[in-house]
């Protein structure tokens, strides 16, 4: 029997890491040691004149396994598979793409995981706060190492879509395209609740212990698990919860009992909950929560976007979902007005799609065609 | 110095207790034990053709004291003091107003934290479930002791107002008007959802016990705390919660601290998990919410709203406020459609508010108008 993978697959993808011999000064005014590394995933062929490389940026949860396969025997493709490969909307035949694992997170990059070189321990609680511009500056370390001096593009969505910004203020001569997609200037009152609710269920479990749960050989999983299942929440429409679960059973009838589940869509609920907190970090949750309640450009610029931007020189694509409740369209228009007023290039589609925040994820049609034609029309 | 209250309140209150000889068949098939009792107030006088009285029914975390003050040391008035009293919307000079304390709640009636006269110890985790149609028929009970054969209006915000329209269906005769603001027919996946959560939240806190917290002498103040949190979020629209914090800081500057707060919305929403759990209880936080998850009068008939209000006699007003996005203006007009489809008199409208679900609760003019002018139209 041979087994093989989808034709408009990356195929066989070998995650490398990349370690820094500088340290690297942070925001929150702390320096994160020299040695930190950085692990990431490329997927095509850089070309000649160096200018047709992407760099893919990841949201709250993700990591740099965006597409392909790590084995024979994996079940499920990276996390935007359905847009990254050969003839997809980001189109490895053409184009070299990149994708990397923050500094924080938990999937190979040096994190709250990792060991600190001063200690000999892991960082745990200790691991300094990261904020956007601080991956920014690391990914551009990570672009010198691979010889890119300037990105065709940088792409991503969410909590990616803010990097992608962050670059086009910090770098503006490093990138030739922005796409930010289902994205927002800075975040709501009600965004920052959201995560505030997330972290609160984390510290107060007892077996966080205060960010130093891995030297008490347990897992804050009830709190990481509560985080999950509330930003869940955030991530799907109203409507397509319902049109996903309604209120379906899930047994035969209502047994009345306040413990166990009545409803399918506890019963997922409670499933995403638990399946997140036995593969992920519960210090690099809290990390990339936080990094969402600092990312506010604008605050620099006494919280004028159009000020903000005035510097930026690389085109704009903006992306918005109709039902997307956690960054509404309303929040890509604030940076899509700013642009306007800044004099800047900007392209911006808000795309029908009944599945909320997570749309950004799916194989949508109008944003598949929304995405290719953008990028056919890239130079290299 | 004379203290003295506001004109137009209804002054010094004093709750009632009343004791059930009968025990009280519930939906769940158990039964609450002979001996439960009831905490509610009065405000206004009886009429001698006791046509005048209206029954207020409360929320998840509401309780009897509806209006008034309990001592000349209150700080605050019941929570609704805003729409009762003389000359107010609910006008005490010419009605006869009742509230009362749900079974399985916490401030009075028979509830998880009552003595079970079976056992002698506190009822805790084994207080049966009980629902909006137990409510209704418990308030039936308590309308026939006080002597009040037929409401003239039942009245309720939120899971008050399915309460009013239970008794609609219940008891088509027993009452005139049935007024439910920001109300729904039933939860949807996401209301269920955000339940579940706050469940969870409790459940997972190790000072729960299984519910046995007292035996404990314990609270899982914790997890109460966050359950109260992530229900305060929805109760406030994104842009209420905007114009209140925005992202204004907590201190002068930002302190890159994971654990402490860095915005005025993260302390305000602390507050309110702590000030609750330190007043209410998990056990009964529990039942309110499966209360609401249970409620779907239309099940019994295969989801078809209009013939389960075919029996209805009571005219309808329905309010819902334009920026509630837990029961949202939808949900009101599907049943108002229900109504107009099953030709029911029923009357509607849609305040423009920016203060979301809580919008119920507060002082609106136009709110304040809509309810005064119906209400004077009600013969008595």
């Amino acid at each position: 029997m041979t087994i093989s993978f989808p034709k408009d697959s990356v195929g066989l993808v070998i995650p490398q890491t990349m370690a820094f011999n500088e340290p690297l000064m942070l925001v929150c005014g702390k320096e994160l040691a020299a040695g930190y590394q950085i692990t990431y995933e490329t997927y095509g062929i850089l070309n000649p004149e160096c200018n047709n490389a992407i760099l893919i940026c990841h949201a709250l949860s993700g990591n740099h396994h965006a597409a392909g396969y790590h084995s024979y025997e994996d079940r499920k493709p990276g996390w935007w598979d359905n847009y990254i490969g050969p003839n997809k909307p980001i189109d490895t035949n053409r184009f070299f793409v990149v994708s990397l694992n923050n500094l924080g997170g938990c999937n190979g990059s040096t994190g709250p995981t990792s060991i600190n070189p001063k200690t000999g321990k892991v960082y745990g609680a200790s691991f300094p706060i990261v904020t956007v511009e601080d991956w920014v500056h690391s990914q551009a370390r990570l672009a010198d190492s691979l010889g890119i001096k300037q990105w065709a593009a940088v792409i991503g969505g969410s909590l990616g879509g803010m990097q992608a910004i962050q670059w086009a203020i910090t770098y503006p001569d490093r990138l030739r395209h922005c796409i930010a997609i289902a994205s927002a200037p800075k975040l709501s009152a009600q965004n920052i609740a959201f995560n505030e609710v997330a972290r609160q269920a984390i510290v107060s479990d007892p077996d966080f212990f205060d960010g130093n749960f891995t030297e008490h050989n347990t897992v804050p999983k009830h709190g990481l698990g509560l985080a999950r299942m509330v930003g869940h929440i955030t991530y799907l429409s109203d409507d397509a919860m319902g049109q996903k679960f309604g209120r379906d059973l899930k047994n035969e009838k209502l047994n009345y009992d306040i413990y166990n589940v009545e409803f399918q869509v506890e019963s997922y609920l409670r499933y995403q909950g638990e399946e997140f907190s036995g593969r992920f970090d519960a210090n690099t949750y809290l990390l990339m929560t936080k990094a969402l309640d600092y990312f506010d450009p604008a605050s620099k610029h006494q919280g004028d976007l159009a000020k903000t931007l005035s510097e930026v020189t690389a085109n704009f694509y903006l992306i918005s979902f109709t039902t997307d409740w956690r960054f509404s369209p309303a929040r890509s228009k604030e940076i899509v007005d700013a642009l306007i007023a800044a004099d800047k290039n900007v392209s911006y589609i808000e795309v029908d799609a009944p599945q909320g925040h997570d749309a950004f994820l799916i194989k949508i049609p109008r944003y598949q065609e929304a995405l290719t034609t953008y990028l056919q029309r890239i130079a290299i």
